[in-house]
């Protein structure tokens, strides 16, 4: 394409006319009624359909993560709604609260690469260098992401979903080394650090073959259905606007008299 | 609750402990591998699971919708994401964009209910309510949701999506009148207007026991794989910084030498 | 333009090329350092530079609805800073945020013209349309927008607004009919509801020539300030990850050990 | 607070109550009328209210940056809004799409800091290690953060940004450092790159006293302005659904005759 314009569209994934919409090669009416919406997934994502193991394995990550009751994104959804968003709105600002800090499951999976990639460099067993790993990020103090959960902190997720990927013939070599990490945790803390449900996403979802950022896309994807139901919801029972627990912030010098919330910026004070 | 504070959450949806996350009654992890993602969905936003029809006219749906090349909300993630956006961001962007003029299946949904609530009141067939809505809505020059389709006047997506549904035994009230509205658009226009995608999304969703809010929750849920599928690919593929076909934009009395792009405001002033 | 392509861009706000940038015929280097950016707001929006008396009312506006502490939208952006997201993304979720019921200013202005419509079409004065518009609402149990304000009831923003107006000569004919339906709340709800900042954005707004979304824009403009300050507030001083005021949310059968949240869909059960 | 909740603000931006709203330990009332926006601005995100040079600085990049015709984010807002998104919902589309490639003003301004610090950390004076940095830069194939601009190569809005801030005697050690860095690229790269629009921001600001993604925050603030406008006239000037220049997107195996838009995945196949 000699003369690229900034609107023509390049893609891979689908493309349409009048009669047809084919996705990755596929007649989408092919697919309707003959594959699971995870199959699909991984087709629309990775460009083939999954083997039959990844197919059911990405089913239930689907299922186990879409809800997560109170959350970041579920709490911004509701706010949002209250302000009177409509549902594309609301479910929009609680996609845009899916954040480095939650539905993560790509930040672990760069971490279970590169212990995997020290391992090679290196000329250690992956469990060495999962062990070596945890000690360094330990010494600068940095949070290991897919480990530990502040909700829950062993995440009961994580057993459900390594149970099917061991059942399924899924998990290799990074199922191994989170669990290799996590190991690691009882030497380096003093006690053991578990595997969150992001974490576990991260080492199951590279042994199917994803890559990071496709993992957190299936986050994203099924969280939206939480996300939806919670916006229905708060729309349905609630009375809109929610703001904070008392309207009556503190003032600074009055701290006594008021609720949980709290203001600690300058007394008050005049322009003149 | 007679002390209901801003903050309290109260929902039907789901509630964790640090041991469980309890989705309508039941333990994620007992759902997870044991339930299609379809039928979770149906459990999330409707209370219950679903029969095994409408859990299977749902995962069609699901996989049907997901994809439709280059759309509004495809558009908007490939433009946001080309201003550097994070994948939660530019997915936030599109599914912002899923407006009333896209993916619109709850239009339609309410559109073919107040058909059946005219049939009751006026004591008509559903046909002939049909028939006279069309009429109606002509008259007062208003679009009928979920019919036409500027890109494929007929859209392909409709005839399988009724097909599974009459195959499924799905097809209801619902189904009915919108077909019968299809049939009236002969009439009144004097040539047939197709229900497209979204708008059998409306009726066969009915039909399905879905209210029409549940049915854009459905578009916005498939269709955010799509969006999340353009986002990973534009980063991918492209150099960032999308904007418009021209960088230097049509001056007011130079049209002659440029692109597609046209400014029509006021000519070159001055403060003084 | 008889080819008209989806992606040509059409506008009459601004054009640029490589050696400048122009917005409604001013070249931005001349605005800069000249105009205020509240002049600047209502030439891009409306294409003229405003009079001295509305460009000061624009900016005293702008300055006055800028920072609410707790609303809606500041909470939702706090949410999604908390799941990490970018500033970007949290203010993107913020500004989702601002429906139909926060930041409304273009509702109570398509009241306030309705009203005056209603008047030149019934042969009343203002007041008296002013009066019936009221009357009718109650009836038909609709909130009038604009006025009440849950947090405050007589919102203190208001007589500045007002006083502010008055000063400036921008009082006219819409400021006469939010008062005159002030006025009439006592008459129908036997108590006063006073406009609130909403409300008097959109009749003052509309004196200084603004059309009703227009008003919606100045107040998504002004507020994106204290989204920013949120979310950056947010980021700089919590720790990430806010979700509900307990982890252990409320089950179906132990209603009383636990905090405010409180669960109370179906209780405990089981696929088999 | 011993006993923080997740719903417990915490802030030293603004409080309320019944009776007031106050900013900083100002009334905003009292501010309203008597300061200008550039000048709230600059209160609510860095707590103080400006030195008059800065306040007419800061307005002069909010008039600046404000609109910029086509660009990642209008073009964001304009498919947004043709998909039928309400304003806020656009918008926030918008703001969205100003991530780490768009608006960037954060990004120049911590490579400026960091340069300053190389030189105390080296012992160098800021030309030599703006210097050594581009050259750094250059080898890594690094790109420089708020230089170069590809619709403009020399951005016009950098000259009239650092005019003004000499002028007004903002220029200190962060403008010179930039300046320095764009001398450099003279020998590295054997042409002069540019400082672009953001870049100028970046540097300016940090001589206003202002954080890099304070930055950020008032490019997002003036930005939405344009957001708003680019919104409001798809919406009134447009017909709704824009999507591709073609519907009929290219086929694989047909290359030759379509337009712009471009498949390139597998060709046709069949699940079975």
């Amino acid at each position: 394409m000699t003369d690229k314009k900034p609107f023509a569209w390049e893609t891979a994934i689908a493309w349409k006319n009048k009669d047809r919409i084919v996705v990755r090669g596929y007649d989408v009416n092919e697919l309707t009624g003959n594959i699971s919406f995870a199959e699909h997934f991984h087709l629309v994502l990775r460009g083939e359909l999954p083997t039959p193991e990844v197919g059911r394995m990405t089913e239930a990550i689907l299922v186990n993560m879409a809800e997560h009751a109170m959350s970041p994104s579920s709490a911004t959804v509701r706010f949002a709604t209250s302000g009177g968003a409509e549902l594309n709105a609301a479910v929009a600002a609680g996609v845009a609260g899916i954040g480095r800090l939650h539905g993560t499951a790509d930040r672990p999976a760069e971490m279970f690469l590169a212990v995997g990639e020290r391992a090679e460099r290196d000329g250690l067993s992956d469990r060495e260098a999962a062990a070596k790993v945890v000690a360094e990020m330990r010494e600068r103090r940095e949070r290991m992401p897919g480990f530990h959960h502040a909700q829950h902190i062993r995440d009961p997720r994580t057993a459900r979903l390594l149970e099917l990927s061991d059942e399924l013939g899924v998990t290799g070599r990074y199922v191994g080394i989170a669990r290799a990490m996590e190991d690691a945790t009882e030497d380096v803390f003093g006690r053991r650090i578990w595997i969150n449900g992001p974490g576990s996403m991260g080492c199951v979802g590279l042994d199917m073959g994803y890559e990071p950022l496709q993992l957190k896309a299936m986050f994203i994807v099924c969280r939206s259905l939480s996300l939806c139901a919670h916006s229905i919801e708060e729309a349905t029972r609630e009375k809109g606007w929610r703001a904070s627990t008392n309207s009556d912030m503190v003032q600074p010098l009055d701290l006594s008299m008021q609720g949980p919330d709290h203001y600690d910026g300058p007394a008050d004070r005049s322009l003149t």
